[in-house]
């Protein structure tokens, strides 16, 4: 029997691959699609790669119109999908592709989002050590945030391995313009973003600043501080991450490698990639994969590693619907591409 | 049991996504993967992207090699792939992915390839009238042009129904760099095509316009005269065609619309949009669609059509595995995506 | 003496690339600098890249603020530039980079923008043949469209030379996103436009189509009738224009290529390359250049010009402040980039 | 009278660029330019920007063609450069664009380059703290690289005022492909670096990471170790460089602002932004300007310096005109664009 499952917010970059995703995912069949100021519209005049749900009208985003399903997502500012999962059912899976509740930390929730915690929710990032099976079964997950997962990915095994320094952890990334969502704004204009390169959210006051050392501190069991940048590159979709820590004192290239190596090796679609070749994000555009390399710097004593993830697929909502297939029992990798479209 | 299939030029981007495509095909079971300058490197150094095969290694591209599977593909430069597959066993399916087999006329082919014709195979475009059926259990398929697709799919219903005056056609595209190959040509380098837009080819000189040029013969059954000029632009995979021919007196804008909607109203790859939606490339990028839509201009007596295909899927390798598809007998939409990875 | 320049329209694309020229122009004095929304803001702060002038203040565009300058450039929407332009003294000169007083037909302008029509100024394109000569002097200026001159100077030559049949011209444009403009609308996202291509305006519904006719009819000396599809490029600047008309019987290559070598060879900004070598936006990016090429195809008796402009430099500002110099009687290349910045 | 100048290497891209802006330079004229396998070209088939510059011919580099010249620019592979510097007359202004004078340390220099150091010549970014000065009448000058220039300039003010730690300086920078060079290699390919982000170089292996440490050393007065990490960006132009180190106890956000502001406040070319607004790499597009922007970021301690050039004009041509200037004693920003050419 099939599983029964609604979209919100499928009218924006998240929403959209959501569909896209569950459109070739062959245990599902997809309930309502839902928008706010789009309803009533066709699904193909906002998302018209979704050729195979052209026909579809969008709905009221509304707990009407999505309760009913076995699973819900939520592809909705941060904010409105707390209301809305409030008022699910108990026994509905909710995955939240919001920020809502991601993080543990109330008083980090309200200094970097301005509103009461929502609570939080199994993090939806299962090649985290331990994290599978917390999302087996679940009824509730967050999905990581896009930055989080490329840092996380990059830094955990060294942490988990006790092998980095929880100081100057410096992490700059630079994204996709998708990731900043499809409100029209200026500075997101294709005439202001071609042949440019800017930062934002320097010097820690990125959202995403507190959600990476939280995951970063549980992997280390200690605290660690992160000094985040995040940038935007001319491009549409991906994330490449530079992450580096200090190494602390007698562990050398081959301990490093082999940390990294030992977490990842059975993951489906997390890969350490052969020495000498480095990861690009269009390798893993369109697929949920993550490419990753790391080098040891024996001059300044710290490890360097480089992150390939494509925002909205495994960043976004190829992570949501990994978690989904967890949560249900299904397959892992059921309707998620694992071949990037490039070039 | 599984059909097992070879791939040659695979280091190349028209073999790179044939291998991508056939590696999410139900029916088929990949064999030998061929390489000329690259063989014996990883599948994964050249061809990052897919991540499921990287670990295969590239055999040389011979007959010993290819020979002795039930269907070869040929993503190998014109003149490579007629030596080659006259060498390869009658009952083998061999699907070339390049020219040498796509025109019926001799002196065309001389005078534009330089060489003598190797002969003429079953034109894999199935949604043109009656072509589907030449392929079904053909054992050689020539692959069509991803030029010659776009402008075919967009031209064809009118010169079907007689529509259209034969001369005066006059067709521009323009098309992602992916189109001219992976060889490393200055011209080429991302610093020269990021931000820039320019001809080539113009004055009836590209390969493609004889291909053009007899496809919509077939149609309309007189000569066709066609002013082709293809433009490169900055992006790395689509196709955009503008394509205009005069209407014949009589017919206006309600019958246009009509033709084309017969001809592809039942097809799977090729629509024609709603009125009032335009095609975008990326909305077919890494899809096997074709978006189309058309406008009669009462002023000129002229229709002019937009037609967009990713050059590397619907235009080559998804063209190529469609047709395999249908020649096998199989599901014609085995193995390709039908949507496009947007935004 | 200098001249006192203002500027309207300040904060957008058109007007941000007059203020760039007439920056480094050595005649003129830079006096208001105006817009709307932004009024109050520094320069610098919605233009990031004038450097030189970032701690300017933007005024309200008024009457009042524009007035008591030699010379005032709107930069307005069309409407807005008809308004203000009533009201300016006579003696001031007044370039509308805007589309309201480019038409002579007033019958056109109603059909096509939907409101009165504002009148007729001296046409800014001084490469048209006795252009030069009506604009000596001048205090009114109507800067042509972006489209409009880069078509207009693909193919006055071969109209004025009576070698070209007024019937079946076919005019394909590509452009960069700041031809669209620098509101915020969701298509013209970085995130749709990179990596995609699509046509508006298709079927002869787009604005620049009478002006085209209007500037080729007049080089004709009889109507001529365009087909015009100009579609979106993955690019902030430039326009390539593929323009394509029929040639009289008895004239050939050398003939063509002769026209359009005695129109242009004393021009400072247009240029017909050396045969062979095609034109490319980027070597025109933010220089007033013009460069051209045509191809005979004997195969169908047509000739095809492709013509490479930068939309926001010839295509609109250094159109403006090239017909300045020209009604002020100074140096026409004053304040105009000769080089083009490419890669 | 007008300086004579020549330039050797100007087919490559940083040839070009130095050609770009010494052709509006009113202080001098254009002599040998000089090329190796373009020799005997039209100037204007290898760089179609340079249009008055174009029907120049390409003469062979070799130091027949160079000396005779009051100036000589150097745009030459390393080693080749110092070949020819050391066979120029004594009293000729050679200015170096490679790297062979740059690096005072013989040993860095040998492992990094693997070839004998051919000295240390003095340093062309003016900016630096008493650096100004040794350009004056110098005879002999190094061009830094692209990146040295936007990371020394990002971090040189708080090290000269010792405010920040000597360790854990960790800089991560995004280029423009055109850093790369125009030799045709398959990962400079449009089709791959389109819509993809990848690092380069990682773990302290990128020849500008002595350069770098040379010269915030010079600034903080004791040896300062950087993780240098590059990555390449989707553009032709720029560089982006984030910069972060950790700040000394007692040093708030207050005193490091002003410590830029006091190094830069007299610059033409160095602009430490305006609070709030961050630098873009398109807003110094074909500029010899460098726009900054700094955080406190008081949770770990950090300072974060954002700092945007385009890489082929103050990182290399514009430094070099830029340090010519100086040492002829001229006008500083002669022949030097203020403005960037956006969007």
């Amino acid at each position: 029997m099939s599983i029964s499952v609604a979209v919100s917010g499928a009218s924006g970059y998240a929403g959209g691959e959501v569909l896209r995703l569950l459109a070739t995912h062959p245990g599902v069949t997809i309930g309502a699609i839902t928008a706010h100021s789009n309803a009533g519209a066709r699904l193909g005049s906002v998302q018209p790669q979704l050729h195979t749900l052209g026909d579809r009208i969008l709905e009221e985003t509304s707990v009407e119109n999505l309760a009913g399903h076995d699973v819900v997502f939520l592809a909705l500012p941060h904010g409105a999908s707390a209301e809305i999962a409030a008022q699910l059912p108990e026994g509905t899976l909710v995955i939240d592709a919001g920020a809502d509740h991601r993080l543990v930390d109330a008083a980090a929730w309200e200094k970097f989002y301005g509103s009461p915690h929502a609570g939080t929710w199994p993090y939806g990032l299962p090649e985290l050590p331990g994290q599978r099976e917390k999302l087996r079964g679940s009824k509730r997950i967050a999905v990581p945030g896009c930055y989080p997962t490329s840092a996380l990915l990059a830094l955990t095994p060294g942490f988990a391995a006790g092998m980095l320094e929880p100081q100057d952890v410096v992490i700059v990334s630079a994204s996709g313009t998708s990731g900043a969502g499809k409100a029209a704004k200026v500075n997101l204009l294709g005439s202001e973003v071609m042949g440019s390169m800017s930062p934002y959210g320097v010097g820690g006051g990125h959202r995403h600043t507190p959600e990476i050392e939280q995951g970063l501190g549980n992997a280390a069991g200690e605290p660690v501080t992160v000094s985040f940048t995040p940038t935007l590159a001319p491009m549409s979709r991906g994330i490449l991450t530079t992450a580096t820590a200090r190494v602390r004192p007698g562990v050398g290239a081959e301990e490093l490698r082999a940390a990294w190596q030992d977490i990842y090796e059975n993951e489906t679609f997390v890969h350490l990639l052969p020495e000498g070749q480095w990861p690009t994000t269009k390798s893993v555009q369109g697929s949920n994969h993550a490419v990753l390399q790391l080098a040891y710097d024996a001059h300044t004593g710290r490890v360097i590693v480089s992150a390939a993830i494509d925002n909205l697929t495994k960043g976004t909502a190829g992570g949501a619907v990994q978690s989904m297939n967890i949560a249900l029992g299904l397959d892992e990798s059921l309707g998620l591409a694992q071949l990037g479209v490039a070039p």
